[in-house]
């Protein structure tokens, strides 16, 4: 990865970075430079300007940070009037230059502003930090909800996938790579670097990540995977310490037990789809013997729907527990008609089909908390995906094994007898 | 760069590539395959479809290129009463549930079906060509125009200087990128794997390329740079095969020599700036002995303009072409009031200033043709470039040496005699 | 590579390379600076002798370099007596301190000379170019032979095979070294640029070379490789430039058509039979469709031997061309009872089998005149070749296909009935 | 790093060595393999004996290890009487056979046997391991005392300055070797992966190690670096958690405060002087601002000498324990003239001079024990040191800045008092 950072770390940004505290920008506020860089007919005093904005934003507080915000989002909003104006002019002749006029005026100079502020090199990053700050301040206020659209709107074209770049993560990557895997480790916590190693050095172990070339010590999304003989039934087994390791050719099972996404500044802009279908083509491309590619996944809204719906459950009964984890699964829906659970729809969503329930599979505080300890298992079968994702797309129907469908019926037909009664 | 090619080539493509061929698209159309993509639910499915789309059409013959872009251009143009009704709606109440509304509306879909290209991994080079062949077939319909603004706006975001790469092209680069070198140079012409040799390797030679993360096959721009005691007084001198080479520690004089764009499809997005800048930095860095930073440019218009104005020239006086120039560069402007030399107009907009003049420097048919063999040396004196850009950007003065003052002065009072009888 | 090169290439040496030509060691000649430099005592001041005596030993002419080499081999000679003296208080008493006595007296000092000329950065290709000018001026002197064999000795050491690299040669590689490859070529020359492109890049042609970590810009041996459908009978085909290039899933053969060693100066250091293994080995674990790995090879001495046993060929007669080296390759020997063709010898050693021969298989000049346009196909069956190659080193039997063995036969009785005769 | 890994372990090495412990060998035992991979004619089987001898070898406990040693030591020495008959026959008639025949008897076969060892891909880790065994096993017997002249003899020209690779270890490094920092740095113990980025991460530290290309993830040596305003007085302040970093622009002086060997099996190869000068040829190169290349160095054995000579001291008076160590730099000698402290010895040997003495400059445990909690600083300018390198070599003159003389007359004059009365 380093190398990659170097290639895209030019002499350039170096020198220039160095300079740019003296500059003679000193003198004029924030605003007048963003509206200066806005207005900027430059392209080299436009980087300065950029420059400078970064640098000064990454060391505001939180009120100055909104207010920026406020800045930006009312002050350099479309002006209806003028688009108004252009409409017309374009309806009643349709040319290159009445187009053109129509798309400056229907687009918010804060969109320009935030392309020039990514022309400096290392842009990217500081964007992303600085639209985290926009939804962790901006939460309530509808204009700069509008502003996040702008921000998402250019992050998607920006992070499209076909410019991302999957890298595996292993105990040979970088330290300041690994460390970022430490923090941002979502799902089940990483204690140490020790802990670090013990999920990465094994044979059984893989470990990928997204990256963006403009950011490349900034992982994007993570997936850690387990090659196991047949598809473990517990995170505990998973990643206890005196598990024995096997060989990577005698797997036949690849288990994707954490999926966690890196930056706040890139909410709504998703990655996990792509990540899992990428893992799971390069696997099965390097060890012909895996043939089963599944997830180890939390069911975290599973408690909260079984207390909405009236149903009582005991940790002691796996059976049980089984049973209702499987008619949850099935059944469980939102009001939009999606399941209920977070990370079912995620993963319906993506084509994959209910393939186990576990018991006794998540037995930290958060799982027994969320989900009673129990655990699914999500199956990703490549060829099958498109189809299933597009039926679930147009029919919203849960594929699930039959292994499950038989472990829900005795819940559904309870709940069903109990409604109808 | 065949490591930075590796990065970026994921095993994902790699494998999708291959099987798309055989994918279940074969009875749809290419403007069935293009309507799904962009309605496309599915981001697999989307992948697919995009890639077939973008397979079918590089094989395509001009004709039905032509009918491509004209289904986009006018199928998923904006709808002019959706935008009103969408700015209506966000006038009347702000927010953004109806900011969102209207940048939908306002956006042609066509945009979002070249994002959606663009998620296939190496689609961004597909793209670039595909923009080329619109630009040579649609210059004369108002429709295909628009559809290019769309082209160039998404370009401008994905090519953003933030996001590019300056590499140096030597004798050790990869013999296809060498290749392509050899191809792309516009301004004297590369003859054969020797003469590149002797523009590459030895050691008072330097060549600079960007190149784009997601096509790092293809060089964007580059420019040929010589490391010179004094600045040379013509191309022959310093392309001669005979020529004394000297250790680059000896050289005080950097002449940019040849800038070459490389891409059709990125005409309008501009990098010549950028680079001479970035170029300039590094090798200033680099080489401590270096301190002027010089080009050795045509003058492609001189004669052209001559004629215009019903000057007459000889070209056994090398005095008088001197002056000529020197008259031309300081004086001569189109209706816009710039410069109405092409390339006095990109140095100068740069924050250059017209350095010198050079008479019998360009002894190549085209020189002479276009110039009277004339040539000219723009000077960027860096911290000096920003105040010059912005006066000249204000006031449009060509900011010249002295000495091309004084070579100019006869032929203007002459000029101005002649006007003033 | 030019990473490689990167990697090996340290600051340390850029400087010091630079300042050497100043140093103080002007007016010492170069036996003095030599004599100083096995004695010197200092890390730093060795490290700059080492760089002094290299620079001026690549300016000498001929005679200069034959006294040079004179001078070293005689004044730094095994002194018989120490050795003598030395090896009995050996015997007399085995301890550390005897045993160092004796393997210091046992080395001549020439050998610690190298080693210390090699503890400059770069200096290991200056060392090969300096043994090639030995083997070159040396040939008929005994003493400078006793010396060739000094350097032979630590070749042998720093060129072991667990050191070198094998890398693949594509039309990516570097132009340095790709020209290189177009020098070096000794079977079947390559012309020009685009004759080297047509063996590199399309999609059925490999090249593969190795390299030493301390030399990474001079290839050390190759090997160009076809990828095919059958053997291919002749080279004309194979090199043909409107052949059809099939894809590599497609082939089911790969063809060894050209290995050629690159350092004079590596004479004796045997790489070829590690790099067709290598090679055999990665390319049947990338394309899983070989199962035929074969060479397509000159057979340079048939004529000659053909003439030496009276035997009369004529090449309009494909059929008896080929019976002629099939028993050729079976039955030829030298006098030590190895085959009498260098190919075959090599091949064989290696565990190859002598697979097909080919008529009108090489059509060049030097094909016909060498082996009346016949060549011979060696096949490597890696599972086979330890087997072979120990049965070949015991007993010397030549192992052919049944094929090869049915043509020779009526020869090989015509022979066996003419001396009998 | 990887890259170079990458590099180096080819595609080769992973086949062969899954292979191999079903190799036929099995029923053979470790000295049958042995010899007869000395005998061996095969390069292939070679291969495949070398790699089952250093895989049985691993796997061995210290007794056979040593039975093994014994084994090699003894059968495979020299021949006495064969050394002599060829050098009878040498001097009789010298000639190419002669000498190759005298060569071949003078060298013990287990040298052959240990190149032959490392023609296999990553045998050189192995070796150098064995050879650590070797030490720690064989002290005491001279037979494995003169086994181990002949691995010494091997590494000193495989471990050539020449092939070394000098790499900076950063934050950015790969975690599988910083936990080699971690394990081996020998001074100033790391405790944590956080002590570990205090010493990489801050822009005023930096690490440097030599690595040789066939063990890529293996440093040899490392030395840790501070850059500084002014030499640093204690080694407790450079490693304080809360000093105040300072930019890599600011300091004028780079200190070298901690050098450790990392090889057991490397003992008796030095590096450590290559690696101070060309850290110092690099920084000066990089920081244009440093001037002053100083160690500060523990002084392991001044108590120790203290005693031996009957001077008291009293950690509580600095100025005496400054006097005391300045004396002992200056004057302590070893029976053979060299200076008494080892660390003087290497620094003072490579050039350095005596630059200052610290009191309570390393108040650690070890630290008062050897030295009462004193340090010194070594200067390296290192246009001086071959001048000060060969004097020291020739007179064994310590050199000292005026500072430490004058610091030392004190005691030196009372011991000589002392001494006359």
């Amino acid at each position: 990865m380093s190398l990659l950072a170097d290639l895209l770390s030019t002499v350039f940004e170096r020198r220039y970075r160095r300079e740019t505290p003296e500059m003679v920008e000193g003198d004029r506020s924030l605003t007048e430079i963003t509206t200066a860089l806005v207005g900027s007919m430059g392209e080299v005093s436009g980087l300065m300007l950029a420059q400078e904005i970064l640098t000064r934003f990454a060391e505001l507080g939180d009120s100055e940070k909104y207010e920026f915000f406020h800045y930006i989002a009312s002050s350099m909003n479309i002006d209806p009037e003028a688009v108004r104006t252009a409409l017309e002019e374009y309806e009643r002749k349709p040319s290159k230059v009445s187009y053109h006029a129509f798309v400056v005026a229907a687009e918010p100079a804060r969109q320009e502003l935030i392309r020039r502020l990514n022309s400096v090199p290392n842009a990217t990053k500081y964007l992303v930090k600085m639209r985290a700050d926009l939804l962790r301040l901006g939460g309530k206020y509808s204009e700069l909800q509008a502003l996040d659209l702008d921000f998402r709107h250019l992050f998607t074209s920006w992070f499209n996938h076909g410019f991302l770049v999957l890298r595996p993560i292993s105990w040979e990557s970088p330290a300041h790579i690994l460390e970022k895997i430490i923090a941002y480790e979502a799902v089940h916590a990483i204690d140490s670097w020790d802990d670090l190693r013990r999920r990465l050095e094994p044979t059984d172990r893989r470990c990928f990540a997204f990256f963006h070339p403009s950011m490349p010590d900034e992982p994007l999304i993570f997936v850690e995977v387990a090659l196991t003989k047949g598809i473990p039934r517990s995170v505990q087994a998973l990643l206890a310490e005196d598990r024995n390791t096997i060989s990577a050719d005698e797997a036949n099972t690849a288990v994707f037990y954490s999926i966690s996404n890196c930056q706040a500044g890139l909410a709504g802009i998703s990655f996990g789809n792509s990540l899992i279908k990428q893992v799971t083509a390069d696997l099965s491309a390097e060890l012909s013997g895996l043939d089963i590619f599944v997830t180890l996944s939390p069911i975290p809204s599973l408690t909260k729907w079984l207390k909405q719906v009236g149903l009582t459950w005991n940790t002691d009964e796996p059976d049980n527990m089984k049973a209702l984890a499987a008619h949850y699964l099935l059944n469980a829906k939102s009001r939009s008609g999606l399941p209920f659970d977070p990370v079912a729809r995620f993963h319906l969503g993506n084509g994959a089909t209910v393939h186990a329930v576990h018991a006794d599979a998540d037995l930290s505080e958060k799982g027994r908390s969320q989900s009673g300890g129990t655990m699914a298992s999500y199956l990703y079968d490549l060829p099958q995906t498109i189809q299933n994702h597009e039926n679930f797309a147009n029919t919203r129907e849960v594929v699930a094994s039959s292994e499950v469908r038989t472990l829900a019926k005795p819940i559904t037909l309870f709940v069903a007898k109990k409604t109808h009664d």
